[in-house]
């Protein structure tokens, strides 16, 4: 029996990410922090481990990007992603009325990006923010909140999270498509899929030029960059690391040659990962 | 006399990046979010806004990222930058001793880069998140307040917020370099300095290569990125937006030429400003 380990507490996004992935029949270790998750794989405490990467509303989930940096010498690699499409709901109590809701507790994020339904059908609550949809759920329970009644308090979550105490949902509705995309680390390496992926970091020679340079190898081996992103270096002000996704495996000739090409251009190259493209 | 708008509340880093830039002698607006500087700016109720972009150790502050990708149209232009060094303090009551604090109140993004110090320094300390460090040195004296003491209280802020209040202040080192650059807005254009820049944004057509096609005419006219952000585009999901810094103005004929050389890979392009380049 496998274990994975995932951003917690359980309940959350990334725990019905692992769930979608790996199914029931596995140990699942919630970590408090991306780091945890981490250390628990490079630890061998787990054999998999489940991190948000980027959310198609709010972007990169700058915590994990950062960890690549901050241990370049992991040996936890990505062996694969997870794609989930995220429904928000307001869960409120079987007595509670969404227009009196005065209060609405969730994750930054979902908070965010509820907010103008929020504002037009819940107008005048008030906002806190909370570590996850699970801990803000919590809230509508807590009674050592006085400032509201239990009909007063919402929180923003999946559907799942209402069903074990009863909760009433109310689907929010979205104008834009909302999905969050995780990765699965793990040291193992997983055998290559019909269509793969291969993510990388680096930084650039400081040279003119230097971002279009490393982009050539790409162009000329016909390799398709599905993504590009960048983040501070921490070693010196507005110096950077990229971070590409490429589509094909380390293991194809064309991507061994446009990644030897790489190296007049770039410095500190490390292969994040190959691993099957998934589409939710 | 000049209206300034800036990301408040008063005594930010926001707010002081706005003094080193515009002196004493303005009439300074703040404003609860980045959306209500941009709609200050525009509606004519201040000259000039001022809001943060980016932190050496942190990244892309994507609110101001965002603000551009919402509203394509805004009038409002980029006229200028401000490079700010931040220098964290631990404040204090003058009774106060840093091994005695039980909890610290701060902007997340403060908590974040002192945490490796307040780990070390005021072992097993609560952290509690604000919404600026401002409103942190509030809750030095909050009296409702009844879990920890005065001298048990601690906030991560800039000196001055500690003036005012007599409070003490304990510099928090750091081994890297933090800075934050912030943008100028207005409906007004400046004149070019001696050395500019120019910010754009642009989505890429839907063709492999398209990356780098985008490039290629920086690369023949000579001209240095200094920068490149991705966020997504909100339409679909897994499609993104580009930002842009290059070295020089608009008016140069080098930088006409290489954004004409754009529209073939590009769509949606958009020149944000361009202004003087200032090195803090």
């Amino acid at each position: 029996m496998s274990t994975i380990a995932y951003l917690g507490p359980e309940k959350t996004n990334t725990h019905f990410a692992a769930q979608k992935k790996f199914g029931r029949r596995c140990r699942y270790l919630h970590a408090p922090t991306v780091e945890d998750v981490f250390r628990l794989v490079e630890r061998r405490k787990a054999e998999y481990g489940v991190v948000p990467i980027e959310n198609s509303l709010e972007g990169a989930v700058t915590h994990t990007l950062d960890r690549f940096i901050d241990f370049k010498d992991s040996p936890a690699k990505i062996c694969g992603e997870i794609e989930l499409p995220i429904q928000h709901y307001l869960i409120i109590h079987p007595g509670a009325a969404v227009g009196k809701i005065r209060v609405v507790y969730s994750h930054p994020q979902a908070l965010a990006q509820c907010r103008p339904w929020l504002v037009k059908n819940c107008s005048g609550a008030n906002y806190r923010e909370r570590d996850s949809t699970a801990e803000a759920v919590k809230e509508l329970f807590n009674k050592e909140e006085k400032s509201w009644g239990l009909n007063e308090r919402g929180a923003i979550g999946r559907s799942e999270l209402a069903k074990e105490h009863r909760l009433k949902t109310v689907p929010i509705p979205h104008d834009q498509e909302n999905k969050t995309r995780f990765l699965i680390i793990s040291l193992k390496a997983t055998r290559p899929g019909k269509r793969n992926k291969t993510s990388l970091m680096f930084a650039l020679k400081d040279r003119p030029g230097a971002l279009h340079d490393t982009l050539v190898p790409f162009k000329r081996c016909g390799i398709n960059l599905t993504k590009i992103e960048s983040r501070p270096s921490k070693r010196k002000a507005w110096e950077y690391l990229f971070f590409i996704d490429l589509e094909g495996h380390e293991s194809e000739p064309r991507v061994q040659k446009a990644l030897k090409g790489l190296g007049e251009s770039t410095s500190d190259l490390r292969i994040l990962g190959s691993y099957p493209i998934q589409r939710g």
